[in-house]
C-alpha cells in the first residue's frame, strides 16, 4: 500500500467542525493519507486517569485529525473514503458519563460516572468474569465540513458524516460522503477498538489509532447522507454463531431499545456477577441493536444481541 | 427427532389472541409438536390471487395454529420453545398493502397495493434483474395467550410474544416467552421464507409452513419480554461478506429508518431497473435495519444493509 501523505495529530488537531478552518493538507483525488489520531478525548483521558479525575474530563469535542482538502471536490460531489488500514494502541477506555447530562441510552439508571480501562495488547480484550471482547477497530468519526458556517459540535452526526459510530467501517470498508464545500475538508478520528451497534453507554473502546484512507472525488455519484460498503464484522468469528438476544416490544423505537438493553443488563448481572455499570460497558462495546420489525403497529421490536463466544464455557 | 403430536390447521385455526379459546391439544412439558400452518392470510391469498383481487384480501388476523396447553405452565413461568424444524411451501407472496391505512415504513410513498409472487422451489428465490433472495424460513408469530381477557388483534407483538417477526427464529433457535395464563396456550404461524430485519413493507415472503417445536415449561426462568438464542442467519452465506448500506441520520429513530430505506430504494431503482414497489419488496424480505448509534444526541444513525451476494455480478 502506497501512502502519499502522513498527518500527525499535533499539526492537525481540531475539536469542532468549521468550514473556515484552513486545510492542513491538500491532496489529489485518489491519494492515500495516514492519519495519526488521538483518542476521542485527547489528553484529557489517559491510562493514568482514575475515577477521582473524572470531574476534569468533561467532553469538549472529539479530537480529530484534519481537515484535508481534496483537489477538485465541489459541493454536490461525493467523497469516497476507502478505509485501508486501522491500527490501535495497546490501551483503551470506556466511560459511562454522568447521567445528569442525559447521555447514553439509560441515563436515569446510571447517575454516576464509571471508567473502565482495557488492555488491547492481544487479539481480544479481556473483560471481567472471563469474558473476552473481540477487536474490530474503526474510526467513530468520518466526515467532511458542513456548508453552514460557524463552529458545529462534533457529537451529533450529520448528513455530511461526522460521529457516525458505524461499527462496520473497519479496514476494507468504503464510505461515501456528500460534499458540501470546495475541497470537501475531510477529518477523521475517535478510534474505537470495538463497539456494538448502538454504542449504548455513549462510548466504545476508545483508543488512539492510525487510520489509513484513500480519498477520491466522485462527481458521478449522489448520496443524500452517508452510504457505505462493508465486509463485516457481523459476528465476532466472522461466521454465523450462537447469540443471545433480549427484546423490547414497545410503541416507540427508543423505548424498545431501552427495554432490550435493560433486560440484557439484568441477565449479565445475574449470570456473570458483573456490576451493572460493567454490564452497561459490555453492551456498549459488544451488543448489537437490530430493528426486528418496524411495521406491526402499534408495537415495534428492537433486540440486543450478544454473541455466546464472548463468554467462558459454562 | 421424535414428534409426539401433529396439529393440522383445520382443527386448530384461530385468528385472534384470546385466553378463553379452548386448547386444541394438551401436551406434557418437553414434548415436540409439529404444527401445520397456513400462510398469514390463509385462503384469502393464494398462488392464483392477482392485483385485481386485492380489495377482497383485507387482513383479518394471522391464521395461527393452536392454542396448545402445556401441562404445568403457570403465570410467572417461562415457556421455552425450541424451533427444531421449519419447512415451507414452494410458493410465497409479498404484499404491499394500500398506504391509506398507514401500513409499512413508507405509507405515503406507496398509496397503491402491490402483490409479488415468489417461486420457492429452489434453494434461493429468484427475483427481478437477476437478484436472488436466500431462504431462511421461520415463524413470524410465536406466542402465548395474554392474561387480559377478550380478543386481541394478532398484528401487534406483545410481551407474551405474538407477531415478533424476528428473522433469527429459524430452525435451531430457542425462544423464551413469559407465561401469563395456566397452560401457557401456545400458538404459532405466519411462516416467512425470508425477511429482513425491519420487514419494512409489512410483509415478508409469506408462505405456508410446517413448524416443529419442543415446548418446555421453565419455572426457573423469568423474562420480562421475549428473549431468544439464535445461530443466525446474520448474513446470507453464513459468514462475513460485503454488504452495501444506506444511512438515515435523524433525531428520531423512525425517521432515520425511513430515510435509510428511502435511500436504498433510490439506489435499487437506479442500478437494477426495479420498479419502486419491487425495490420496497426486496428491502422487506432481505435488507437488515441496524441501529448504529442511539446516543450521539440529538442525532441517531439507522442503516439498511443489503448483501452484495444477492445481486448478479456487474
Amino acid at each position: 500500500m502506497r501512502v502519499e501523505h502522513e498527518l500527525g495529530h499535533d499539526e492537525a488537531l481540531h475539536t469542532a467542525w468549521d468550514n473556515s478552518l484552513p486545510p492542513v493538507l491538500r491532496v489529489d483525488s485518489g491519494e492515500v493519507v495516514r492519519f495519526d489520531c488521538l483518542n476521542d478525548s485527547g489528553p484529557r483521558i489517559t491510562p493514568e486517569t482514575t475515577a477521582a479525575d473524572l470531574p476534569e474530563t468533561e467532553f469538549v469535542g472529539h479530537h480529530l485529525t484534519g481537515p484535508v482538502a481534496v483537489d477538485g471536490a465541489e459541493p454536490g460531489d461525493v467523497l469516497q473514503v476507502d478505509v485501508l488500514d486501522v491500527t490501535h494502541d495497546d490501551w483503551g477506555y470506556t466511560l459511562v458519563r454522568s447521567g445528569e447530562r442525559g447521555l447514553g441510552l439509560l441515563p436515569e439508571e446510571f447517575p454516576d460516572p464509571f471508567l473502565y480501562h482495557w488492555d488491547l495488547s492481544g487479539d481480544v480484550a479481556p473483560f471481567e468474569a472471563g469474558i473476552e471482547v473481540p477487536l474490530a477497530p474503526f474510526p467513530g468519526v468520518v466526515g467532511v465540513a458542513p456548508a453552514e458556517s460557524g463552529e458545529h459540535a462534533t457529537g451529533p452526526p450529520r448528513n455530511v458524516g461526522g460521529n457516525l459510530d458505524v461499527k462496520h467501517l473497519t479496514a476494507g470498508a468504503t464510505v461515501y460522503l456528500p460534499v458540501e464545500v470546495a475541497g470537501a475538508l475531510f477529518s477523521v478520528g475517535d478510534g474505537h477498538a470495538a463497539q456494538g451497534d448502538g454504542e449504548v453507554c455513549v462510548s466504545a473502546i476508545e483508543t488512539p489509532t492510525e487510520i489509513t484512507a484513500r480519498l477520491t472525488v466522485r462527481p458521478d455519484l449522489d448520496v443524500p447522507a452517508p452510504q457505505f460498503e462493508t465486509a463485516g464484522p457481523f459476528t465476532p468469528s466472522g461466521r454465523d454463531e450462537p447469540a443471545y438476544a433480549t427484546t423490547g416490544v414497545r410503541d416507540d423505537l427508543m423505548d424498545a431499545a431501552s427495554d432490550a438493553v435493560s433486560a440484557m443488563l439484568d441477565r449479565l448481572v445475574a449470570r456473570y456477577d458483573l456490576s451493572r455499570p460493567e454490564a452497561y460497558v459490555l453492551c456498549s462495546v459488544a451488543a448489537d441493536l437490530k430493528i426486528n420489525e418496524v411495521v406491526d403497529a402499534p408495537n415495534w421490536v428492537v433486540s440486543a444481541y450478544l454473541a455466546d463466544s464472548l463468554f467462558p464455557d459454562e
